[in-house]
């Protein structure tokens, strides 16, 4: 019996558009049972069919506000003239049920979390080409030309912060790369200072003989 | 078909003695096929039955000091009035075969190199606790109380420098400890560091769009 205690990770996760990191998300969810998703807040009326609290958590300006103001979000952004962020309270109340929470966030959300957050684990999933990543959104068939050279225009953007990441996944084969980032958040636990306490136990111990 | 190129690494492994590195390397060696162990060089001589070139390179102190001279080693320390060291050109040409080259060295060592060469991957053997790492070293038998006592007193050495490491891997179940070393090693190569190439073709192709 080992001593070591495992608690949860915060992974965030990036990635280009088109690159399938919602497939991935839903499988990594069926397949394993130590993730939970974050759920965002956001500012902007809900759409048919969506939830609160399980697509998002929608307050008004003033509540996001007032969550800015005293810290309760570990990233936020503006974007269409709404309010978009991640609650901290949420994501903590998973992780201390020793849950590794799963963030789906862009490269500039991702990069604020690393700076407040230094313990996250921060993953970037890429197309196996750029030929590959056109190809697949030209194979939606629902995009025009003009939308998927904003995804590249985009992508540039995005690609820009890769360096900060902890790790670049490839999506090349799904089955393949579901097991990767579980591999990776997995490999990650065993980081010592995500061990302290082990650590320490096994140093009084060694002292006690 | 992925633009990435997969390149060797360096694997330190260290941890107490009776943790089960020796056993662990032959499993790994034995189930996956991209490491190669590193050859030590030392200036002791051969013992019955050993090979130069496969258990030891042995040289002369002579050879030994203009290899220090040189920055021909990795790292080197005396003991028992005899030079050990780790040849560098062996572990560079392994790494240049694509191969992941291992290296079992103690702590001192290991830091000498993550030092000298910061792509070196460190990876720490612990014992589930102390009582099962005496119990082991009690088990073999051929060890006295005074031999267990010293190698208690090197474990607190050893145990000063594992914040140092990458990875933590705990030796519980033998199967369970290959598969875990392996799983870290892959994802080591996953960090952005060690696929700068791909990461600049695939931002190239974006700007060629």
């Amino acid at each position: 019996m080992s001593l070591r205690k495992r608690k949860g990770i915060a992974v965030v996760v990036s990635g280009f558009s088109g690159t399938g990191k919602g497939t991935l998300m839903r499988e990594l969810m069926a397949r394993y049972d130590n993730y939970s998703l974050s759920v965002s807040m956001t500012t902007r009326a809900p759409r048919k069919g969506e939830e609160h609290g399980r697509d998002y958590f929608f307050v008004t300006d003033e509540e996001f506000e007032e969550l800015i103001a005293s810290g309760g979000l570990l990233e936020h952004a503006g974007y269409c003239g709404h309010y978009y962020g991640t609650p901290k309270a949420f994501v903590e109340e998973k992780l201390e049920e020793g849950l590794d929470v799963i963030l789906e966030i862009e490269t500039q959300g991702a990069l604020q979390i690393k700076k407040r957050y230094p313990e996250a684990l921060l993953l970037f999933v890429m197309p196996p080409s750029i030929e590959e990543l056109k190809h697949r959104l030209v194979g939606r068939g629902t995009e025009t030309e003009e939308v998927i050279r904003e995804r590249i225009l985009q992508a540039r953007d995005e690609a820009q912060g890769i360096e900060y990441y902890d790790s670049v996944i490839i999506n090349d084969d799904l089955d393949v790369c579901v097991k990767e980032l579980h591999d990776v958040i997995e490999a990650a636990h065993l980081a010592p200072f995500r061990n302290m306490e082990f650590i320490e136990e096994i140093k009084e111990q060694l002292y006690r003989e």
